[in-house]
């Protein structure tokens, strides 16, 4: 398959060792009931492969022989667990290697996350892991459960209760890939792999990711971060992913939560904004919290909807209030209900007793024997990609299970399913819902939202279609001038870019100045041009509105007054047009790299920060999304009787900017504020650059 | 009590017959199982008062006699069931009345919600129960369950099947009243009564909440509303409500649904801003969706903070991953985590290993034998007013049914508990924990947002305390002059409240003009003055920074060619200094009546719609909340240098808005705007008023 390179291959071959060992060795294999290294034995139980516990004094541990080393056990080992202290843990992992060992699970803490000494011994089993090979889970992980092959290699035993199942959760904290396992086995799912990463210091959720997506016991990948190490391998590991199969992501650091967060796996918790931007970028359906994660999965575990732009849903229910909570929580997340087509409101209309609203949603009032049948003809409606249904519990009436049995094979559109009712009635009947492979929920707005993960992932997969013809990025490299960059400069960058900017020039002395004021269009903003200068209205040095050769010298005056380390000179300038002002920057993160990002200018819209962002290079895709992700974006269409914004221009300058990036490694920042954007096009009216 | 009023008395005594009533008819009786006549007969076997269905046929239905008709029955009827059809219940009613009954339940559509001929039953209707000081629930009701009576006053079997409890659930809509009880049931609670309100043309939700906060079995109360009718009424209910048991309200309408909902009851959706604000005002908790609604109520319904101005939660975990999710939707919902005290730390310090993350969050790693006196020594933190704790389930190292048993005593915070586990281990523990009165959540952000909902309603309680010795309000009348209010007018009438203006004068002519330039502080701002003109920058009728005669007369000049339908003058007015310009206005909604309104000037603000809302009268604690609404807050704190700008002086002009709307209702909308906000004051710089 196109875009997975061999290196990707590699990966899952040494992954199969970790997750799908022939046998284990658990060296800290104890005897004593309760210990850790009686546990991780005793867990092995159910696993079809070889167990070798290894402790110097004990001779048996729940059957299995032990041997007092790894070297002793003279077979073919491919998974290694440690249940001992960090300060072991390099001897024995060099042990392992020398055996032929091809993975090992470090569980148990003591490592990076708790300062230098342990970070010593981190970086020793790093090493030792490179030099032969060894692929290492952890550590302080708590190891992971593979249910679908009966496999738990942990000392926790919440691992051992999993049910098998087609989701896999890869998780940062071993803790949560717990927690939403279990959140996913009491809502009837099960999980095909469920691994808590640790550290994370040599297989990482890109290693992972990667794995899953050739695994085909997992159906959906269902990803909790936390801090991130090399933003742009997970970038290319999801986005190699969402080709195959759906992947959601939560992560945390919407606020200030980093001394915590540090204090757990020893990373940063890194720009919440940049991470799922990046999470959204490469195709993964990005979710707010742990419970529309799972909810997510769940959906995606039974289906999955075909690239569109703007998927159309049909929602149909028994309870007209629960159809006001979906098409309020659907128009929220921006998903398109249409109205339906006369045909198929005639059709229904044939179905029901007049009274009930017969459009989007249709009200079927309470279920009625018609009820599979106003489905069928719902489902048939062409412009409608998928159907919500939510229906009151009310087995007497109406059996959703034998209703889908029924329907399935003339059901031609996926169908997210909402009920509630008693919790005894509810199991069976989720059960069998899950059976007929349709997702079943238990209130109005989680059904909704399920539905939109459902959504957001067909439009990824529509926008990441397009850009599997992807538009060449000038990859021409580009370097900077020497020294320090200043207005001049970034603007002629600019133009060289692509990005127009208005007419200006630069003038060392007042002649010069008065000279050039006679050439150019009149009024002008006239600037103090200086790269040591970097906010130049708060020294007083930029002046706008000039028409006359008097106010020029007024202007020059008091530019000259302002105090500035290096030489200092006039930029003159063409006064633009009015129009909407546009803040249009890149920069270079520590963890993703280089980042493109667009917000609107002025104080409020800084104030609130409303700024949208992508890794750069971005498609044009790409950037028309940004434009529609800015909470300010109705000034774009023309705010109280302007004229829209030349919406092409604004994503050829955001193109442009991209490419910059890309092309020059030299460009730390990069920030033209404002970006003046009108009917006809846009203007960089300052460009500020920040060497690298 | 104070607040309770003869009038909430007396429909505390009415509505006794309806939701208490020791005697029931039920006009279409059916003797035909699986019919609504049946069924509504069928569903009251549990119930301990008498029951009487009435039909001109049957003789006996599931043992009961059947009367031909209500007047045949010569026993007092507290309550009459309607199971027939629309057209026959105003004869129905009229002679239910003449038995004497005192409340009807009109079950089933076929009135105002489907159109004029069912509007003019429904008007029938109202007038009979009003003739006769008869109370009516619906017409489209469902009816409603009251399971601490085992009455069941419905011919929806669903009713029947819920456990008694102590939350009420008051909805619009029959369908949701159902839902949310399930939900509550799935979650082990029961409900008190749970009841759809149909069209509520005569019981609507103030009643049924007035009723209610006096009934000895309900501890919270959870609302689900549609549209509102006498908003002014609701509100004064949800007020007196919340002083005795804690209220959680979900609405509808943050998107344009409104056709469907008008579908299904009749009623307008109405603006989702200012009935969220109305209910937060009146002390309720506002949640955004259904899920939220049921975990606040199960929460509630086991405790509620004392009132707190920003209560202070402290987090224990077994699982950092959970604690990071929970630190981070508590920061997301501006929740108070704060640092733990030094003494704090030390005393749990010394129950956990090292290696643990010991702030706030408390990171227990897993739990261990230490795990309860941690939680004890946390809880005894005289900060902190209450504790969140998640923990992964393991039965074998913790029980935490025993822990609180345990701990209760000694446990001097009211504690939210989040766990997972199994489905088979979860129902036991969930249910020995709310016998412990602990309220068990399932996810990490569950956890938080359920104490959110606490926090939130101990800042309500904090904020209505001290209104309840309120600030007095200006309560003499203002007229408006005769015709339509120009600026000069309306800045006069803001300065009469208290809001200053800068220094104006309205001239006649030019010659005015030029004499009252001399006598103003330059730079000036010369605006045309007309009534007529309602937006003045759009016609080209504002000048600012006419510093010379010259110039004055341009404006002037510029003025003298708007084309205007009525009299013309100029109105000049003294520059202000730069600031923060606000928009402060109100208007007089249908629903809730006169509405105070904030919002950040400028169009970016207009375009994010960044505005709060509180009905008039406001208080001075209502005026702070909303300053704290706007998005852009930032910017009061003074933004990039600029100095803070003066809160006081901006809540003074806010409560004197507040003053005009409620003293003077010949005002339909009033918008100052801009109102420059600075270090040291407000001016209004413009003033439209519209005449009711």
């Amino acid at each position: 398959m196109e875009g997975l390179d061999t290196g990707t291959n590699m990966n899952k071959k040494n992954l199969d060792a970790l997750f799908d060992p022939q046998s284990i060795a658990i060296v800290g294999a104890s005897a004593t009931a309760g210990k850790a290294g009686y546990m991780a034995v005793k867990l092995l139980e159910t696993y079809a492969g070889k167990v070798y516990p290894v402790n110097p004094k004990a001779k048996e541990i729940l059957g299995h022989k032990v041997y007092p080393s790894l070297s002793t056990i003279g077979q073919p080992v491919d998974l290694v667990l440690f249940a001992v202290p960090a300060s072991e843990c390099p001897a024995l992992m060099r042990e392992a290697a020398g055996i032929g060992a091809r993975a090992a699970i470090i569980m148990g803490g003591g490592f990076g996350e708790t300062g230098a000494e342990g970070l010593k011994i981190q970086n020793e089993l790093v090493a030792i892991s490179r030099q032969y090979d060894m692929r290492m889970l952890g550590p302080n992980t708590g190891g992971y459960a593979n249910p679908v092959k009966r496999l738990v290699a942990s000392f926790s035993v919440s691992y051992s209760k999993l049910p098998p199942g087609s989701i896999a959760v890869v998780s940062q904290s071993g803790g949560i890939s717990l927690i939403l396992a279990c959140m996913l086995e009491n809502q009837g799912f099960g999980v095909s792999l469920t691994v808590g990463l640790g550290n994370s210091v040599d297989v990482d959720a890109a290693d992972v990711i990667d794995y899953l997506a050739q695994d085909s016991n997992t159906r959906a990948i269902a990803l909790y971060l936390e801090g991130i190490g090399d933003g742009r391998r997970l970038y290319e590991s999801i986005r190699r992913a969402t080709r195959i199969k759906p992947v959601i992501a939560l992560t945390i650091g919407r606020n200030a939560i980093g001394d915590f967060a540090k204090s757990h796996t020893g990373n940063l918790v890194g720009s919440y904004q940049i991470k799922t931007a990046a999470f959204r970028q490469a195709g993964a359906v990005v979710v707010e919290n742990s419970n529309d994660l799972v909810d997510a999965a769940c959906a995606f575990s039974l289906l999955r909807l075909p690239p569109a732009a703007d998927p159309a849903i049909g929602v149909l229910v028994g309870q007209a209030g629960a159809g006001l909570l979906i098409l309020d929580q659907l128009k929220s997340l921006s998903i398109n209900v249409p109205h339906l087509g006369e045909a198929t409101i005639a059709r229904i209309a044939e179905q029901l007793p007049p009274m009930h609203y017969l459009n989007n949603p249709v009200d079927a009032g309470r279920p009625t024997p018609e009820f599979p049948e106003v489905l069928r003809i719902l489902a048939q409606d062409d412009q409608l990609h998928a159907i919500v249904v939510f229906v009151l519990h009310e087995p007497t009436v109406l059996d959703p299970v034998a209703m889908f049995r029924e329907l399935k094979p003339q059901l031609t559109k996926p169908v997210i399913y909402g009920t509630a009712g008693e919790t005894a009635d509810m199991a069976a009947t989720c059960r069998g819902l899950v059976e007929q492979g349709v997702a079943p929920y238990t209130s109005p707005e989680r059904t909704a939202r399920a539905m939109r993960a459902l959504a957001e992932d067909a439009r990824n997969r529509q926008r990441l279609s397009f850009q599997d013809e992807n538009r060449p990025s000038s990859q021409r490299e580009i370097r900077l001038p020497p020294g320090r960059i200043d207005e001049a400069t970034g603007k002629d960058l600019c133009r060289t870019a692509g990005i127009p900017a208005p007419e200006f020039r630069t003038c060392r002395d007042r002649q010069e100045a008065h000279k050039t004021f006679a050439e150019l269009r009149k009024p002008l903003a006239v600037k103090v041009l200086s790269a040591d200068i970097l906010h130049k209205t708060e020294v007083g040095g930029v002046f706008l509105n000039i028409r006359t050769a008097d106010e020029l010298d007024n202007a020059l005056q008091k530019i000259d007054r302002i105090p500035a380390a290096g030489s200092v000179a006039y930029l003159l300038e063409e006064m633009a047009e009015p129009g909407l002002d546009l803040i249009l920057g890149g920069m270079r993160d520590p963890v993703f790299g280089p980042v493109v990002l667009l917000g609107i200018g002025g104080t409020i819209a800084e104030a609130i920060k409303d700024v949208s962002m992508r890794l750069a290079p971005i498609q044009p895709q790409d950037a028309a999304e940004m434009l529609q992700e800015l909470r300010a974006k109705v000034l774009l269409e023309g705010w109280r009787g302007a004229p829209p914004v030349n919406r092409q221009a604004v994503i050829d300058a955001m193109l442009a900017v991209s490419d910059l990036l890309v092309g020059c490694p030299d460009i730390q920042e990069l920030d033209i504020n404002p970006l003046r954007a009108t009917a006809t096009g846009v203007l960089a009216l300052d460009a500020l650059i920040v060497r690298a």
